[in-house]
C-alpha cells in the first residue's frame, strides 16, 4: 500500500507539472514562427516588431492600453494596389459603361462621349468637373443597399486591366501579415481612405478582416425617404465629406474620437495623417510604402498622378517615419495565386 | 488491490463525471440569476428577454449572427434624463457664465446678457439664433483635446440644478442592465444622439461602458491647422452635421455601415431611427421609454419641448415597437447612491 501510494502520488505529481507546463506554455513572450514570412529583414521589418513588442510589454514604461492601440491604414497604394488608376475610378468608367445602353444621349455628351469612345485625352481635358459628373452619374440616385449590391457585384466579376486577375487578388500580403498581427497584438485596425466608404465596405471584411464600422472614406449626401415598401437611404450627387490630406485626422476624430499611435500610408495624401497621429505623445509608428518595384508591381513617386509621394518622403526622416522600400523590403507583393 | 484498483476507478469516473458536470454547466441556456432586476415582469421586459433569446438561439430560424447584432441608443431621455433641459444645454450655459469674465461686453449683448441676468424669458425670445450664438461661443475656438478637458472636468464637477446629483448619476439603471445584457449577448451597443459627438465622447465609456468610436452625435466642422507645438484640430463654429430625425439612419449608415436590429429611443426625433431599424428583414426589436412617472423622474410626452413623443407613440402599435412604461416597467429608475 505504502508503494502504491509513493507511485500514485508521484503520477499525479507528474500529471500536475504537465499541466503547469501546458499553462506556461500559453505565455512564452516569443512565437516560434515568423508573424511576417513576407517581410526581408531589414530596418522597417524590425522597426515594426520592436514597436509592437515595446508597446505591448506589459512591463515596460511605452505599455500602451488596448483602447489605445489604433492603427490606421490608408487604401489606395497601401493595401492595395492603385495603377493604373485608382480601382474605384476603374469601376465608375465600368459602371458608365453598362448603363450607357438605357443612355443613348451620352453618346453625344462630355464627359460621357469621350469615355464610350476610349478618348482618354478628351476624357481628362474634361477634368476634375468631367469626374465628379462620371462618379454622380455612376454612384448616385440609386438607394445605399442598391448599391451595395452594385459594389458587390463589380468587386466579383471584375479583373484589372494590367493583371487580367480579380482586384481584391492586388491587395499587399505584406500588409495582410502587418493587419493580422496587430490584431493579434490588440490592436483595432481601421481604413482612413480618400476613397469612398461605401464603395470600399461591402469587400474590406472578407479581404482584409476589416468590418464596416472600421472604415472611414469619403462619403456622398444621403437623403432618408419614406418609400411604400419602407424607408431607403438615396444616394446623392453631392459630396458630404473628402476623407484625404487634412481630411484624414478630421475623419479620424469624428470616426474614432482618439489620435491612434500608428499610420500607415504611400502618398503625400497621408502626410496630415502621419503627421497628426505621431505628433502625440508616447510611442508612435509611422509607416510609408515607397512603390519602388516596376517588376512585381510599379515604380513612381514623386511625379505621380495617383498616390504622388514627395513631400511626406523628404520629411520622412525628420519625422521618424519609416519608409518601406517595396522592392527591397517584401518578399512577397501579392498573395500567393490561390 | 482489486479493491484498491476499484476504488480508484471509481473515484477517476467520478472525477471525471464532475469534469463533464462542470463543463456542461457553463453551456446551459439560462441565467440562474435575472439579468434585467430593475425591470418589474410585464410585456416590456418579456420581450426584450424573449428577442434576446430568440435571436442568439443558434438552432433556431431567427439566429442573427454576432456581426449583425448591433443595438443602437438615443442618449437624452433615453439612457439619462433630459430635464429640466438637455444636460447639454446646461454645459453650455455654464460655460457661457465661466466665460463671461473675460467678456465684459456680454453683459450688454443678446443672448449673453439674458443668460448672465438669469432672463430666461428673454433668453427665449433670441430663438434658435441666440441658441446656435451661445453654442458657438461655449464650444468652438478651442482645440479637440481642450474641448474634451472641458467637458471631462464639468462633467465631473457640475451638479444638476434639481437633484443636486452628479449628471452620470441620472443616467437610468434599467437601461445600464439592458446594456450589459446585450453586450453579454455579443452585440455591439451605439449611442445615436442628437447631441454633440464630442460633449459625449469623454465620459460614456465610464458611464454606460461605450467607447468613443461607438458614439455617433451631431458634430461641428473641424480645421486642422499645424502649429509649432504640432498639429491641432480647431473646433469651428459651423454644424458640420445634425444627426436627429433623419439625419439618424443616415448617422447610422455613415458610421456603422450595416442596419441595425435593435432600436431604443424615447421621441419623434428618434422616429426615423426606430423605423429604419424595425423595417430590415428578420427579427426586429423596437423600444420607447415613455417618460410616466413624475414622482422618481418626469412626466411627460406630447407637449414636451424636450423629448417631445407624440407620432411615435401614436404610431407604435402598427410598427411593433414595445412602449417601455417607465412608472409600471421600472423597479429602479437611477442607479443607488454610492
Amino acid at each position: 500500500m505504502k508503494i502504491l501510494s509513493v507511485v500514485l502520488s508521484r503520477t499525479i505529481t507528474l500529471l500536475l507539472l504537465l499541466v503547469l507546463l501546458g499553462a506556461c506554455a500559453t505565455t512564452r513572450p516569443e512565437p516560434a514562427t515568423d508573424p511576417l514570412p513576407s517581410w526581408n529583414a531589414g530596418d522597417a521589418k524590425q522597426s515594426i516588431l520592436a514597436f509592437v513588442d515595446n508597446v505591448t510589454d506589459r512591463s515596460g514604461t511605452d505599455f500602451i492600453a488596448a483602447e489605445d492601440r489604433i492603427a490606421v491604414f490608408d487604401n489606395d497604394g497601401t493595401l492595395w494596389s492603385e495603377k493604373p488608376t485608382y480601382f474605384q475610378l476603374l469601376f465608375i468608367l465600368d459602371r458608365i459603361r453598362a448603363l450607357s445602353a438605357d443612355h443613348p444621349e451620352w453618346r453625344s455628351q462630355q464627359p460621357f462621349q469621350a469615355l464610350l469612345e476610349n478618348d482618354m485625352a478628351a476624357l481628362a481635358a474634361t477634368g476634375e468637373h468631367g469626374l465628379v459628373e462620371l462618379a454622380g452619374a455612376a454612384q448616385a440616385g440609386m438607394t445605399s443597399e442598391e448599391y451595395e449590391g452594385i459594389v458587390s457585384a463589380w468587386i466579383e466579376s471584375a479583373r484589372h486591366p494590367v493583371s487580367g486577375k480579380p482586384y481584391t487578388s492586388m491587395v499587399f500580403q505584406p500588409m495582410l501579415e502587418l493587419l493580422d498581427l496587430l490584431r493579434d497584438k490588440g490592436f483595432s485596425v481601421w481604413i482612413v481612405s480618400g476613397g469612398g466608404i461605401d464603395f470600399m465596405r461591402p469587400w474590406t471584411e472578407g479581404t482584409y478582416g476589416i468590418p464596416p464600422q472600421n472604415v472611414i472614406g469619403s462619403s456622398q449626401e444621403l437623403r432618408y425617404e419614406r418609400r411604400d415598401s419602407g424607408p431607403v437611404l438615396v444616394r446623392e450627387p453631392r459630396i458630404h465629406f473628402i476623407n484625404d490630406k487634412s481630411g484624414k485626422p478630421i475623419g479620424i476624430q469624428r470616426f474614432i474620437g482618439r489620435r491612434p499611435v500608428i499610420a500607415v500610408g504611400n502618398s503625400d495624401g497621408d502626410y496630415e495623417m502621419l503627421d497628426w497621429t505621431t505628433s502625440g505623445e508616447g510611442p508612435r509608428l509611422g509607416l510609408i510604402v515607397h512603390h519602388t518595384d516596376g517588376e512585381r508591381e510599379w515604380a513612381y513617386d514623386r511625379d505621380s498622378s495617383e498616390g504622388r509621394l514627395d513631400r511626406a518622403l523628404d520629411d520622412a526622416p525628420s519625422h521618424g517615419w519609416t519608409v518601406i522600400d517595396m522592392a527591397r523590403d517584401w518578399r512577397m507583393v501579392f498573395p500567393p495565386a490561390n
